[in-house]
Formats: structure tokens, sequence, C-alpha cells
């Protein structure tokens, strides 16, 4: 049988998501929580892997197990099993022909920047910041280039391993709500840093350092060594995962992000 | 010279604001740090003291020194000193005859209740949590019973100093926004404990347990050992401090309290 998981996380205090030999990420304590609710080793496949200090709200997982549980199990059971940080929020058996990664049409993530003068201390981990003030107008204006099918190899990290640098990019706003400025960003599959080298990006044309075409040229430039800084993960949120409704998976929507 | 600050903090790793002999303290912390910066011990006195866990967007807090620093050392060089879980958001100087305290005309708190069925991961330590529906029309229904000048025994702590239960309501509102349920109170102050045995009592409510008019009844009894459980100091916030404006201290106000 296979199940399917939603999966919601505080990432400050681990290496990632995937699996290492220290132990010490969102998939190992998962795993090891699953597998004492199984009795039997567990094997987790999930949506998007997300780096050192992401959080997530609704990260997708599957696995297959031969044992039978009530849903309950997999979720109450295992959050009693899993640290504070980490909660499964659903669980429900699907198709065999589901893949968490291979079957999402698109993920969403948001990145929440603290803009003001001092430093974050409630919400320190939970976004990032920058101190100078902000044109959120030019930033949205800018971020419209991303939109549609596009080479973001101006975006992506060294050691990316996606197979090709193609996306498309469906929703790129930009808002602000007090200090609090986010950046939403759905797409057909990410590359690796792709959303905290964008807003780096989007904060230079944010402080003014260049024009909203900048954002434009630096896409079709391809050349990553143009580029701005990459953003603190602090700020980073996996926020959803979409997938078509045969799947019969909760709906995305109903997640309040905030930090 | 008296200075007075804006105090924002996280109380997750701290045994509350008051000094104390281990030194794990909100106000050890700040008075070390504010220490450095005016090469002489410096003593503050805040508008109020809150528990182990309960967190701050705007505490304010007033001192006395001899040396002269910019606004900007007290500032950001407080901040360097302090830990991540602690900032001065603003510092100016004030008259002589202001005091933290004594002067404020009113607090406000601001309660996060995440109300789901899975425990908080993301939100741990920053919100309180209830599994079951909760009735947010009814709590709030209850809720206006507190309006106004009220004897507030039947929610105050056995540990609690204050010289007189009774104490001046100006708001009490609740909301639901998605998940998280917020309840907002300012009172000309408040008693130990007050907010988080409010919550409790308006839980209680929220849950069916008790008609909206039973706050009315308990409020009137002034018996603590009728009223419901201390909530969990991980959702409580010290949200604002309201001074007359002759002070000249920054607004209260354009803080965003999120979770």
């Amino acid at each position: 049988m296979r199940v399917a998981l939603g999966v919601e996380y505080d990432g400050t205090a681990f290496a990632g998501w995937q699996s290492q030999a220290n132990g010490n990420t969102v998939q190992d304590v998962l795993e090891k929580a699953l597998g004492r609710i199984a009795g039997e080793r567990v094997r987790v496949t999930c949506a998007g892997r997300t780096d050192a200090g992401v959080h997530a709200l609704a990260q997708v997982v599957h696995f297959d197990t031969d044992v039978a549980r009530p849903q309950s199990a997999w979720i109450r059971g295992s959050n009693s099993h899993l640290p504070p940080a980490v909660a499964v929020r659903w669980a429900q058996p699907v198709a065999d022909g589901f893949h968490a990664r291979f079957c999402a049409l698109s993920r969403s993530y948001r990145y929440v920047l603290l803009n003001r003068s001092v430093r974050p201390a409630l919400q320190q981990g939970r976004v990032g910041w920058f101190h100078h003030a902000l044109d959120v107008a030019a930033m949205g204006e800018a971020a419209q280039a991303l939109l549609g099918e596009h080479d973001f190899s101006a975006f992506r990290a060294a050691e990316c391993q996606a197979k090709s640098p193609v996306k498309v990019c469906y929703r790129a706003d930009i808002a602000r709500d007090g200090d609090l400025v986010t950046f939403d960003f759905r797409a057909s599959a990410f590359l690796h840093h792709m959303v905290r080298n964008l807003v780096g990006a989007l904060v230079y044309v944010g402080k003014g350092k260049h024009s909203p075409q900048w954002v434009a040229e630096l896409l079709a430039s391809r050349d990553r060594t143009l580029a701005a800084p990459t953003f603190d993960p602090a700020g980073l949120y996996f926020a959803s995962v979409e997938y078509a409704p045969e799947w019969g998976l909760p709906p995305p929507g109903g997640v309040i992000i905030r930090p």
C-alpha cells in the first residue's frame, strides 16, 4: 500500500530535508517515527527537498508499506515520535501510481523578509532581514519578467542537480504588510537556491541599485555570476504542492504562512 | 539622563523578564548589553514583567545614565551585544519624570492559539494549541463581560503581587484567521497569569463546556478555584504599552504580531 503524508516543519535545527549520515535531517526523523508505527523500516520520497534552515508548511511525501494502520496512527502516532519541530498534518492511502515528486504539477514557495532597520528578535530564524527601505512596487514590476517558461540558469546554484534549467513560473507576487515583505512564487519546479537567488536580485531592484528591467536582463543572460547574493534560508517556506485532483489529496490551500 | 527603550524578544529560552540569580532572563541580558555600551552598570525598569516563555514585541523600559551616547549606540550597539532572541527597536531620551511602569496608561496583550487537530511544528513555542473546534462567536460574546472596571480575582494567580485586583479592561476581541485564533486584550494593567487564565475560560466557552454567560458569572464570583486552566505561555505576546503623548515616545501601533 502507498500512503501520502502532508508534513510541516521548522527547518532551523535541521541539516535540510535529505537523509545524511549524521541523521540530523527531516527525512531521517520522519522515517524513524514512521518506522516506529509500521514496525518496519520506512523510506519516504518527498515532493521537493529543502535546504538547511528552510521551513515547510505542506511538504508532501509518499511511502510504501505492507502493514495496515488507521490514518490516526500515521498522524498522531507519528507525531508522538517526532521532535516538536516536525508534525504530520494529514495522511491518506493513495493509488500505487502516485509519486510525491513526479506527479507534482507545481510547487509554491514563500519568502518572508523583515524590512526594518533593526535585526529580527522574535522572528529570528523565521524571516530574512534587509535593513534599507525597499520599493515593493519596483520589485513587483521586475518580478513580472519571471512569469512563463524560461531558462533560470542565472538563479541556479552551482551544485544544482536538475536535468534542465528550464522551468515554468506561474506566480511571482510581492506584497508588503507593515515591516514584512512577502514573495510568493509558484513554478513547475525550482532549481537549487532559485528562490533565495530571485529574492537577492529583487532586493537589488527594491533598494534602487538596479532598475526593474535588470531582472529581465539577468534572466536572459543565463549567467549566475551576474546575479545578486543568495538570501538567508531562514525566510524561506515550502508552502504547497499542487497535484491533479484525481489523486484525491487534501487541497493545498487553507494554510496560513506566517513567520 | 533618563533613556527609554522599546524592546522585542522571543521569550522561549528565558526564565521570564525579571532578573534572577542564574542570569537567564531578558532583564539580565539587556542590562549586560547596555552596560557594555555605557561602560557602567545599568539597571532597567520595565512597563510589564513577563513570565518564562512569554514574548514581547514592544516592551518599554527606562534607565538612568550619566554617560552621553548617540541613539544609534543604544540601539545598534546594544543589539550587537544581545543574544539573537532580544533586540532593542528604538531608544530615546525622556524627561526625568517618565517611568516605564507608573506612567503606562494601559498595556495590550495578544494571545495566539493554534486551533487544529495536529500539534504545532513550525509555530511551536510561538502559539498555544487547542485541538477541538472552537466557537469564536460564543467566545467573543463571553469576552464582552470583561470590558470596564472589574475585580479580576477569578483570573489571578495565587502568587500575584498586585496591590489591587481591580483593573479596567478596554478591549477584549477574539478573531479567527484560518487555524489561528487571536485574543486581543487592552487593560489599565494585568494581574499575574490574567491573560492566560482568561484564555482558559474563554476556550471552555468556545468548546461548548459552558455558555458565554459563564464568564460573567466567573468574573462576579472573584473565585479563582472556579476558573479554567492557565494556558501555555508560548502563545502570549506583550504587544504594546500606551503612554500620554506628551512623553513623546514612538506610537505603539504599526507592529504586526504574528507567530
